[in-house]
């Protein structure tokens, strides 16, 4: 278990809250974006980036003159968050209609990794979430290109992730509204593969 | 469209940027969850949460306890951002591999919404966002559950939308590279409804 921080002490529904890491794990790898959030004069800057996972570390990527990439190597203080939305909860009053969900939400600093070794390593896991098998077939990453490729590396220290599952929960007086309740599911869908040249120019 | 400020500034890939409203009100109008930060004695603090939009406003609501809604109506500087990931772009290099997406990064001030009848006009919206046409078949709220939710709006003024579509855009020594390229399309599917009183409880 993660060690329960005054930061990550859920004051809200504690009950929906966990800091099991393979829970944290398995919405980190499942999730394909996320944000990280950091403090910029003040102020807070969140950008919606792609992350993924090896052993006890999230790892993000930018290129060399991203700002975010920059305030991740320079030590900023960050917080991750990545959502996956499971269903619609219709309930029969509109007070309790809700979402399925889990969430995770890391604190912590990044460390840069320029290794090219462990950078090419991590590229390699990289792919492997998009596709699994797919690395071996790509042409690999020159020197030049990992060169240009900032690596950071967040430990899975400081965090928690928080679960709501199940149908709607009305209060028993609402119990003969008449109206359908239950859950809508949602998920996530990988369709058919459009090859390349078959469609317009990318942006 | 939206001014361009410092902070909404496009340094990277700036033909990906867009301050389109309508863009920007899509985008939000489609994501289901969204995450909004603040600044937590110097540390940024970022929490996932549903939103929604009414004109030219995303509100967002919560218990009168949460954190997030006091930081929120007490003015706290916030950056919202919502993504929705359409595509894994796989490419013939490693290297530019990448993903399609559509996203939006907001910044500002909320203000709370009080008046009864603008905090259940909001919910009404909240719900129709969910499933159109079903807030007038369920039991409406009444006016002890309206205060105990606090509703906050963020002004849709100062940010951006940020959309990459389309193929990979591989190095043209790298077209002939013996491998399959181009996009797999990733969808937000909603499935077969289940009904309450079929499933196991709520957590």
């Amino acid at each position: 278990m993660l060690a329960s921080t005054e930061r990550t002490t859920f004051r809200q529904r504690p009950q929906r809250g966990s800091y099991d890491p393979r829970l944290i794990a398995a919405i980190l790898d499942e999730a394909l974006s996320c944000t990280v959030s950091f403090v910029d004069e003040g102020r807070p800057v969140s950008i919606p980036t792609t992350h993924w996972r090896m052993g006890d570390r999230v790892l993000f990527h930018g290129g060399q003159g991203s700002r975010l990439g920059k305030a991740m190597a320079a030590g900023a203080e960050l917080c991750v968050t990545a959502t996956l939305v499971d269903g619609l909860v219709l309930a029969r009053s509109a007070f309790h209609h809700s979402m399925n969900y889990r969430s995770v939400v890391l604190f912590g600093q990044a460390e840069e990794i320029t290794d090219p070794a462990e950078k090419e390593a991590a590229f390699v896991a990289l792919i492997e979430k998009l596709i699994p098998g797919r690395y071996s077939q790509v042409r690999p990453p020159t020197q030049k290109e990992l060169a240009a490729t900032r690596l950071l590396a967040l430990a899975i220290a400081e965090g928690s992730a928080k679960v709501r599952s199940g149908p709607p929960v009305d209060d028993e007086e609402d119990m003969s509204w008449p109206v359908w309740a239950g859950v809508v599911p949602v998920t996530v869908v990988k369709g058919e593969p459009i090859a390349d040249g078959t469609g317009s120019g990318a942006s």
